[in-house]
C-alpha cells in the first residue's frame, strides 16, 4: 500500500482573514514542507515550524505519521509547488507555487502539471494507492474550482467557525478576474485549475486519472479538496468508481457529504478515531472533537487503512509517541499555531 | 534503520572506453534515475532503462530493493546531480550533474553542496544510517579525488577486467588541468571535489560528516567510492569511528582493503551472499561470482543489514521475485547492458 501526499502552496492563503499576515503569513508557507517531513521522518527536520495549535492540537500529518509507524505503508510525496525547502524526499512534476486566485491565471502551467502527474500516476506499480493533500488555503481554491466546474461540493474548514462568506467573496473575485461564470469550465478541468485553482489540485487530479487508467484503485484520503479532485476527475471524463476516505470530524462539519459522494460515484468511508471519547485520554487530540483541524495530510485515508487492519485502537498511543518525540526535539519558539498555518 | 542513496552523474562516464559512446552513452545517464526507481518502487517506472547485463546480471539496486522488501528499511534518496528525470522521490541539496574531470572545475559548487548535505545529515533523526551511491564513472572520479587528497584507496570495477591504465590517464589529465600535484588538497576535501571530483562524493561526504556530528552511526555501504567518502570525511577533520560494509565480490577484486579500512579508522563488514555457491540456483545472480557488478547502490550495506537479522538466506529468492516483476513489466527493447551503464 502506498500513500501519496500532494504537497504545495497557493498565495491565496495569505489573504487577510483567510490566514494570518506578516511574520506568520511567511511561516504558514512552511506548513506543507513541515507536514512532508513529519510523515517522512516522524518530526520536522529542517522546516522551522511545528504546526500545532495554541490549544496543542497537532497537524493531521502527525496522525498520518503515527499510523505509518504502526502499519508501515510506502510513502511518496509529490512537490506540487512547495514554496519553502523541505528535507523530505519529493517527486518533481515541474510545479511552482500557486498565485492568489484573485489574480489572472494563478496556475499558468496547470494543463502541463495535470499531464505530468497523469503520466506519473500511470507509471505507479501499485494495486491500490491513497492520495492526500497539504496546502494552506486549499479549501478556498477548491471552492473556486468547483464553481468554475459548476459542481456543488461541501466546503469544510480547519477551524470551528468557517468564514464561508469570505471564501465566497474571494472566489467571486477569482471568477470575475478570470471572466467566467459558474459552470463555464464544466468538462474542462485543466482550464478551471489554471483560471482559479491551485497546483495541488492539478497534480492530485492528474495522478488520480493516471492511476485509474492503469487499473490502480484510488482512495482519495481527505475532505473538501479531495472531493474537488473527484469532481475534476469526473469532468476529465474518467467515470470508474473510486473511494473517498475521510474523518468523522470532517463528516460532522458539512452537510450533503453522502449525496456529493453518490453524485461523484464515490464509495464513502468515514472513520471515527474517537479522539473525543469520554473514557479515553486523547490529550491534545481531543481538540479534533471540538472541530479543530478535522482532516488533511492524508489523515482520513490513513485512518481507513488502520481501521481496515482492525487496529484503530492503536492510533491514540501511536500519536502520543510521535508528539513526545516532536516535543523533545523542538523548542517552544519553533512552534506556530495551527490555525495560522492552514486556511480556515 | 534508514538507507540513504546518493544518486548523481558525471560526464566523466562518457569518456571513450570508460563507457559506451553514442546512443548508449546517452542511456547510461539514466542509470542512477533507474536505480532510484527500482529501490523506491521495485522496478523502473519512468526511466527507459533496466540496468541488466547481456548475461542477465542485474544492477545491484535490485539486490538492495529485494532486501528492502524483506526487512523493510526506510529509504531516502538524495539528488546529487541526476541528469535525467526520475519518478523516485528525492531530497534536493541543489546539485547539478558533474562535468568531465578533464575539464576545469567539474563540480564548481562542491563546497556549497558539502555544506548543504552536512546540514541535511545533521538534521536526520536516526540512530543509524547506511549511505550508498549510484553514479556511472564514479570509481574514476573517486581515484582522482584520492590522488588529490594524497590517499591510497583500492580502485574496483564493475566489469571483470578493470581498465586501470585508462583510469590513471584520465586522472592524470584531471590533476594536470587542475594544476595540482598528488596530495596538494590534503585536508581540503571540498576543494579536492571541486577540482577533480563528482557531486555524489560531495553530497555523500557532507551527509556523513553531518550525521556523525549529530551522533548518528554511519555505515558506508559500498566499495571504492565509499572508501573515498571515508577519506574525505577524515580529511574534513572528523575522526569518529564509522563502518564500511561491502560485498565479498568487491573484497575479492581489490588488494589492501583491510589495511585501507584500518588506515581510515573504519570497522569493516564483508558480506558474502553466496550467489556463486554450487548448490544454489542463483540464476543471473551467479554473474556476481564471475566478477560482474560486484557492489553499488547500497548493496553491501543492505547485505550487512539482512545478515545482521540472520536472514541472508532470503536474499536469492527475494531478488528472483524482483527480477520476475521487472521482466513482466519491461519489454526486451527497454533493457540496456549493465556494462554500458556503469563505468568500468
Amino acid at each position: 500500500m502506498r500513500v501519496i501526499l500532494v504537497a504545495g502552496t497557493t498565495k491565496t492563503a495569505a489573504i487577510e482573514g483567510i490566514s494570518a499576515a506578516g511574520a506568520t503569513s511567511r511561516l504558514l508557507m512552511h506548513t506543507p514542507s513541515a507536514d512532508a517531513e513529519i510523515i517522512s521522518y516522524g518530526l520536522p527536520i529542517q522546516a522551522p515550524v511545528t504546526p500545532i495549535s495554541p490549544s496543542g492540537c497537532p497537524t493531521p500529518a502527525v496522525i498520518t505519521r503515527a499510523i505509518r509507524e504502526r502499519i508501515g505503508f510506502d510513502l511518496t510525496i509529490i512537490d506540487a509547488g512547495l514554496a519553502r525547502p523541505t528535507g523530505a524526499p519529493t517527486v518533481s512534476v515541474g510545479a511552482r507555487p500557486g498565485r492568489d486566485i484573485r489574480e489572472s491565471e494563478p496556475v499558468p502551467t496547470a494543463p502541463e502539471l495535470f499531464i505530468n502527474a497523469r503520466e506519473f500516476g500511470q507509471s505507479l506499480p501499485d494495486d491500490q494507492i491513497v492520495i492526500g493533500e497539504t496546502i494552506p488555503g486549499g479549501t478556498t481554491t477548491a471552492l473556486a474550482v468547483c464553481r468554475a466546474l459548476g459542481v456543488d461540493v461541501p466546503t469544510s474548514s480547519s477551524i470551528p467557525t468557517n468564514p464561508l462568506r469570505l471564501k465566497q467573496n474571494v472566489t467571486d473575485k477569482a471568477l470575475s478576474t478570470a471572466g467566467i461564470s459558474p459552470g463555464q469550465f464544466a468538462h474542462n478541468p485543466k482550464h478551471a485549475i489554471r483560471a482559479v485553482g491551485d497546483p495541488v489540485l492539478a497534480v492530485a487530479a492528474g495522478t488520480t486519472v493516471g492511476a485509474i487508467e492503469s487499473n490502480t484503485d484510488v482512495i482519495l484520503g481527505g475532505g473538501t479538496q479531495l472531493l474537488t479532485v473527484a469532481a475534476l476527475v469526473r469532468h476529465a471524463g474518467v467515470s470508474e468508481r473510486a473511494t473517498l476516505a475521510t474523518t468523522s470530524y470532517l463528516a460532522a462539519d458539512v452537510t450533503g457529504l453522502n449525496e456529493t459522494a453518490t453524485a461523484l460515484n464515490l464509495d464513502l468511508i468515514v472513520t471515527n478515531p474517537e479522539f473525543g471519547a469520554h473514557d479515553v485520554d486523547a490529550g491534545p487530540l481531543s481538540e479534533y472533537a471540538n472541530g479543530v483541524a478535522k482532516e488533511g495530510a492524508g489523515m482520513g485515508g490513513a485512518l481507513a487503512l488502520i481501521a481496515e487492519a482492525d487496529r484503530l485502537n492503536e492510533v491514540i498511543p501511536a500519536v502520543q509517541h510521535v508528539l513526545n518525540r516532536i516535543e523533545q526535539q523542538q523548542s517552544h519558539e519553533n512552534t506556530v499555531t495551527y490555525t495560522d498555518t492552514k486556511s480556515p
